[in-house]
């Protein structure tokens, strides 16, 4: 359709958008009115005009995928989502922002049919686009076949000013533009406005000339009202081979409501004078709220058969490519269930190996399990956030992912961890794949907000953190974690693990696969003993239950002590110091999310209540630790943070040496 | 001294640097040779023709302020301030990277002198210097008067290509062209290398063009051997009056050793045979380790007179400016000393008044505060990440501060939480001006890193984090910070304050305001009752004590209700619903930090160990709280994500309503 048929039917549609929007704040009485009116025109061309989509199968893989960045726009998402004909009725948005609805505050991804991601931190949405484009263009690199193209679809996204002010958007822009994504294609809603008033008190840059600058193509839409403009962006945008495109369009905050261009239009319903007015200004002035034409809508089910129709045609094509490749077509369906390879485990155990009198550092059997995974598990994909050589993380024989190599194994996410936790959401998002990245632990405060997103959208994200401790040693306090494991323990649906030796890590690797939701696997930078199997051989099965008896007491334990990490080691050690060595159990906990997991009886058996003699050894923050030791309980920890010196220099200071520990388990015993 | 005067002498410094540094790191065993090896002209330009300092006085409050970014070039930081003459000695460079050495892996703050800032999380030093730049400007405002520039210094900042990758960065970054900071004057260490390999793989952006874009000058210096031309921008950049410039030098990872140009010259020693190649490349072949030759000491020497004399000057110039200002100058020594005024305390007492009848969210109590204290408290400077209407950090008659109005009290920081952390360290770093920044508590995770930074550097920022739980509600899990309490209580040194009405709001602002360590003050979006100090008399001075006993039971207590924020008038209105309510007593516990800080006598008088019935209410994860409820305790707490819906309903959903609580006290009582 060209943009010249626009007419009266589109405007009208567009305008039914903006006042459902207003008129679903107004009834909840809480909501964004003002990014609906500005931003309608933009996302209906898309919608009706771009879009590949199918609202009656919501999760086609080969959809297009839209994600509305500004999550606070949601009312104009769930409009369209109810006109476009997805499982979203008129009664879900009368129930806006209630208890339970399909219609929250902010767009969730698994609550609403159309809604591809959780929205609302800003800058968030925008970075996932980037790993859905990426995801993209893997998976067509990978299951594409001449004339099959099963994968061939665009990302787009709406942005906002806030979006493009957050570090993660710049970050992940200019990766986006050295990665040359070109199906990803961002729609700006340029409306100069921000909460606090105009962009001129804090955002003057030339937005243009900053989306060049990190290779983009940039499209001026002088006025985000001019539908036939907006049609023209879109189809440059998807002509373009090379860039990923911005589309700029000048919008106002609040269109045609009296608070128009002012900041009070954002966040607040209209209130019932300015709705009226808003009312009377599209044409509507007679009509009750949540009107739709009869016209209207059959504008939008008109499209809504022809999305159906070629929604079939992909699917026959995948029947004709599932003749032809019947391998692929299995291995494709596979992935995008989501399931791993039957046999996975088991092959993984075989591969891997370690030598009982070699001590490892868990980063570099983290190493050893990816590198083994790469032939085994395709889906998986990842990198590093410019650490991969430090964090173990580079799939030896993988190369590059870049424009000219879409096949590469390894993602060179640079300097950008915050990007990197979010281009791993969309990527997980996008389905086929399993996305994995790499800093330092202690860098995991830039991915928090990208990690609390996969933890709200349980999602299969997996992240390395290593350097786990005061052990990064000279590098000293900014890069030594204390807080941070703990601080990640408190993220809901969030799995923390600590492997205490290489065969903790590819037992704890295996569980992170399995599990449908986020997982961060934290690693030492020194190497520490690999624990026998022969004489611990909780140490095969045990890490996946989060706490398990390494080395049982002669009868009933007198005390416990409890380890993550690389004190399980020195707990071990110490213990050979201890008087009445034989009166103690240690427990390695590698986790406290899957020790939660167990059955209350488990837990009993591991941590009896009758032993309240117990210690604890971690060397971070004692904080939650509490739980385990009890009240009479000693947390050998590291309250404070550490300084620059070698690595046993530190830990021996600190109280985590054999003799500090047996001094103070000897204490315990009594 | 004009460029033209570069000579041998020069040369033969810079290589000294240059060898210093690596010798350093060969010496320690650990650290990075690379970025000394190819910045070490950049730096030396800097220092000995251009940066206003005195190594005999470093906390001169007019000195050029330099930040090294990239911390992991500390080595050449170390040499420089050794050759240049401030208290860091030849023993020092040579127990680089070892225990309680003044020459830490990555410069440290309060640790060496000359070193502005802790730096090594790339991107923070870089934005860090946004906030040192703006202080300059608030503080040149306020005290200069004419021929009395008592404020009048440039800021610089040695950046590098992780930096620029950094969000952090480029949000400073685009702040800094907003604000047109002219002082602040970047030089980038260009060496097109990152520890993945060649920039090609990760950021090939113009770097050039962004930062025009942000409203940057930017000047490339081809060669970055080349002093004359360094000197040259330098000089174009002094002389830039609106706005901040970026000096793009190229340069060569390791220069002049085996290794330049290749990533493995970044972050290990050389190697005694790469070493001898670049000692031989050098001119020093047949030199010792930390070899300096006499004619490079007096090079610096002859500088540090000059820069002497210059502070000395500038001294001088502060007496005069003393005796025609005599009010002035008492202002201004104690707000360089950091000292409140005396009287505070009872002034922001007598100013605030909160009515018993009246609900007050204590967002607009904490609005209330930063509103009286405008006026008493002059170097209180801050704002927030577009939230000010709704953090109620808005000084209402403040103005905003922009470059034609260096005078407003009002910072926009844009939707740029993470910039905003690391420019309130930079204003703290400053001297002069007590810093605060508001958002939304649900954002704190973005400004992690920075807090982080102000805790180890022990800085006075005040953080304000408002819609501090569920209590949200329509905005949903996006906006509910459920973790963030207790992600904010694992951070040392950190004081986390939930007050629970207007009145604990106000004690414990104070309470930020007199600590010498970074502060959150978590507040409520929602209304919360006044609590009346007649019948709650432990209101008023409890609070900064972080626990204390708000209302008695009748003789001894049977159990112990503990809550923070606004579960405290929650579980007084539970209290009213409960059988044998006078056998409970309420423990308010805004602080667990402060109430660590208490005597252990006070600590057994509040919650006495005896009492082991113990309840405690937080909506937020109960992690942490085990230590004070114990083994047999219960939290009443929200261990998984809010969701979308009017915040009563979300209450009393999750047991956060008067009856559930009570239901819980009566169990409790059995």
């Amino acid at each position: 359709m060209s943009p010249s048929t626009y007419n009266r039917k589109d405007e009208a549609s567009v305008n039914t958008l903006r006042l459902l929007a207003v008129d679903m704040v107004e009834k909840a009485k809480s909501g964004h009115p003002g990014l609906p009116l500005g931003a309608a025109p933009l996302v209906y061309a898309l919608f009706t005009r771009f879009l590949k989509h199918d609202p009656e199968a919501p999760d086609w893989p080969d959809r297009d995928r839209f994600v509305m960045s500004p999550g606070h726009g949601s009312a104009l998402l769930y409009a369209l989502l109810h006109l476009s004909g997805y499982d979203v009725s008129m009664d879900d948005l009368k129930n806006f922002r209630q208890a339970r609805s399909r219609t929250p505050g902010h767009p969730e991804f698994g609550v609403t049919p159309g809604v591809e991601a959780t929205t609302g931190p800003l800058g968030q949405g925008f970075a996932m686009c980037v790993g859905l484009a990426m995801a993209e263009r893997i998976m067509a690199h990978l299951f594409n076949r001449p004339g099959h193209d099963i994968f061939d679809h665009n990302v787009y996204a709406l942005v906002s000013d806030g979006d493009l002010m957050e570090g993660v958007a710049g970050e992940a822009a200019s990766l986006a533009g050295t990665l040359g994504l070109n199906k990803l294609i961002c729609v700006y809603d340029d409306n100069h406005m921000t909460i606090e008033g105009s962009t001129d008190l804090s955002f003057t840059e030339d937005v243009r000339a900053r989306f060049l600058s990190y290779g983009w193509q940039v499209i001026v839409v002088a006025d985000g009202e001019d539908l036939q403009s907006l049609n023209l962006a879109f189809e440059n945008a998807i002509a373009e081979q090379d860039k990923p495109s911005l589309i700029m369009a000048r919008t106002v905050l609040g269109a045609g409501s009296p608070k128009a261009g002012k900041p009070e239009a954002h966040g607040e319903p209209l209130g019932p004078e300015a709705l009226k007015a808003a009312r009377q200004h599209y044409g509507y002035g007679d009509k009750e709220p949540f009107f739709v034409d009869e016209r209207v809508r059959n504008n939008f089910l008109e499209r809504a058969k022809t999305h159906t129709e070629r929604r079939k045609r992909w699917e026959e094509l995948l029947d004709s490519y599932g003749k032809e490749w019947p391998e692929l077509r299995a291995e494709l369906d596979r992935r995008l269930a989501g399931l791993l390879p039957d046999d996975l485990e088991i092959r993984l155990k075989e591969a891997l190996t370690f030598p009982g009198d070699k001590p490892v550092a868990t980063r570099t059997a983290g190493g050893q399990v990816i590198n083994a995974l790469s032939t085994m598990l395709p889906e998986l994909v990842g990198g590093s956030a410019d650490l991969g050589p430090s964090n173990k993380t580079l799939i030896s024989a993988g190369g590059s992912f870049l424009p000219l190599n879409p096949g590469g194994r390894n993602i060179h996410f640079g300097v950008r961890e915050a990007a990197m936790g979010a281009v791993l959401n969309g990527l997980a998002l996008s389905g086929g794949v399993i996305p994995f990245g790499g800093t330092f632990l202690v860098f995991s405060d830039y991915l928090r907000p990208a990690i609390r997103l996969s933890a709200l959208m349980k999602l299969r994200v997996i992240h390395v953190f290593t350097h786990d401790s005061v052990g990064v040693g000279e590098d000293g306090p900014t890069h030594q974690p204390v807080e941070h494991i703990a601080a990640l323990r408190v993220i809901p649906n969030l799995c923390v693990m600590r492997p205490a030796d290489a065969h903790e890590t590819g037992a704890l690797w295996m569980v992170a696969l399995k599990r449908k939701l986020p997982s961060a696997l934290i690693l030492s930078r020194q190497n520490l003993p690999v624990l026998d199997p022969s004489e611990y051989p909780g140490v095969i099965d045990g890490p996946a239950k989060g706490a398990y008896v390494l080395k049982e007491a002669d009868g009933s334990p007198e005390a416990l002590v409890l380890a993550s990490g690389s004190e399980v080691s020195l707990a071990l050690k110490a213990l050979e110091l201890v008087e009445r060595k034989e009166n103690v159990r240690v427990v390695s906990v590698p986790s406290f999310e899957l020790f939660e997991e167990q059955t209350p009886e488990y837990r009993e058996s591991v941590l009896p209540a009758v032993v309240t003699k117990r210690l604890a050894i971690e060397a971070g923050v004692s904080f939650g630790w509490e739980k385990h030791v009890g009240e009479r309980g000693v947390v050998i920890s590291n309250e404070d943070f550490g300084f620059s010196a070698p690595a046993e220099v530190i830990f021996d200071e600190l109280g985590f040496s054999p003799a500090k520990v047996a001094e103070a388990v000897n204490k315990l015993l009594g």
